[in-house]
């Protein structure tokens, strides 16, 4: 119960972020809905079908579905009303960062993965659906290229692997004690950055763009 | 026969968009041939990898291939017969739509996906190969901004899932005639969609692009 | 031994590309990365999730992952040094090519597609890398522009299945030397291209871009 209704809430912060970006476009309401759903769900399927877990959860449960497609059609009707939230909005993406890249690493775990390859795979789940989104919508993707986004996500999801690692070694961390100290990590670090403006740093800095 | 001869016609119609497309953006031989294929088979490829259902069919049978291939050739050889044809290539590009939101939902529903899902996975397999041809090309996929495109083809998906939910029900429609009134109904409304302009709502609508 | 040395110097070649769009694009260090190991193991990551090997290989192994990431890290660090290197990461990324078009398609051949699918899975194995490098980085694919780059890829590829097939008949070819001359056709057109700067024709090649 807990875990589906904090994995939906994740899907709906992330689908708020899709159909406002939608709207800054200027794309149609079957735009809207899809970037709703590919940014709240795309980071799963992502996972899914790298560690080969098809058809993905999303796809077997139709309050998955049923999330985003809800959450676009609020944002094209009220539009007004979601635009002025969009602090509300960053604090619930910032959950949905954090929420998904302990998901992710336990399922890439649960695979079979090893501790890298599930972190990775961590960090892609809750990135991938704003990636997704981006390139859908004409842009290229905020994470690549400013903000501290990723890099709290995939410290989140090394602090699970670390744990699974530990219990190899007989310390048995209880899961929903890691799990609540890899979420406060990833959601503290990012809502730090966003307040004060941290971005990761830029190699070619000064170079102009191309 | 019949299946894959419409199959296959479909496919066409697709792969002519892709070809016209990497036209107009100016891409040499193989960027043609790449958006000939990806908007081909682009459709099915993520429904097949999204159910688990790898490799996918257009894998398994050369001619699937074969067809966008051969297509992109054509276009790159008489590329000024078919800029001519336009209105043509939009007609068979909305019976290619019509036919894959059917087929793609009946496959869904054979692998076990709930209505819903199908249906999605349907509209999905229909527009799939637009989206990818448009991406690849560099730009924001027509079917998120413009045109009513992608809501004829959930229509039909719909149409097919529910005739298959009424079978549980004791009804036992016959599937060509399932099959055809979806396909109509989806083909007719694109049709006219396309001869009035029909377009679907831009909640955004009226603010600037950004 | 070789077969993996060969492989992690192939990522590490387009992983250098990657990273170097990534600095030209502005992109922040988690785009880099990011960059870096799509293009590194893109290629695979496709040719993997569409024949249904999934987790795909590289993510089974932790070396596939810790090359574009340390490829990475040195180009953020000493990024003057590699921009100066352009002609040598050239020959590297035509050695990248002409290794991943033969051990695509091998490995296709293995799972067992047909001649041609698996001549294309290996072409895609060798250029999807950079394919889905350039969608990150916004840009349309240069491979589908301009530079004799994909049909190399092809020709190798075709090598490989034809000897696979030649094998059918009685006909059987020692690997190593199949796996030599397709990657030396490749690889010395690949370089030939370059140096005389060839390109794939452009069937619309007077209109202007649009």
């Amino acid at each position: 119960m807990l875990l589906i209704t904090l994995d939906l809430l994740g899907i709906f912060a992330f689908a708020l972020t899709g159909a406002l970006v939608a709207l800054r476009k200027d794309l149609d309401v079957f735009g809207l809905l899809v970037l709703a759903g590919a940014t709240g769900l795309g980071g799963g399927f992502v996972r899914d079908v790298l560690i080969g877990a098809t058809p993905p959860a999303a796809l077997a449960d139709w309050r998955y579905l049923l999330v985003p497609v809800v959450t676009g059609l609020a944002v094209a009707l009220w539009h007004p009303v979601f635009t002025r939230m969009e602090r509300v909005i960053g604090v619930l993406d910032a959950f949905g960062l954090a929420l998904f890249c302990v998901t992710g690493t336990v399922k890439a775990l649960a695979y079979g993965l090893g501790p890298l390859p599930a972190a990775m795979l961590g960090m892609v789940t809750a990135v991938g659906g704003g990636i997704v989104r981006d390139l859908l919508a004409g842009r290229v993707p905020v994470v690549l290229q400013k903000d501290l986004y990723a890099i709290p996500a995939f410290v989140g999801a090394m602090i699970v692997v670390g744990a699974y690692e530990l219990r190899d070694l007989g310390w048995d961390l209880p899961n929903p004690a890691v799990a609540g100290v890899a979420m406060t990590v990833c959601l503290g670090w990012r809502l730090l950055a966003m307040r004060r403006g941290w971005s990761a740093p830029r190699p070619g800095g000064s170079s102009s763009s191309v």
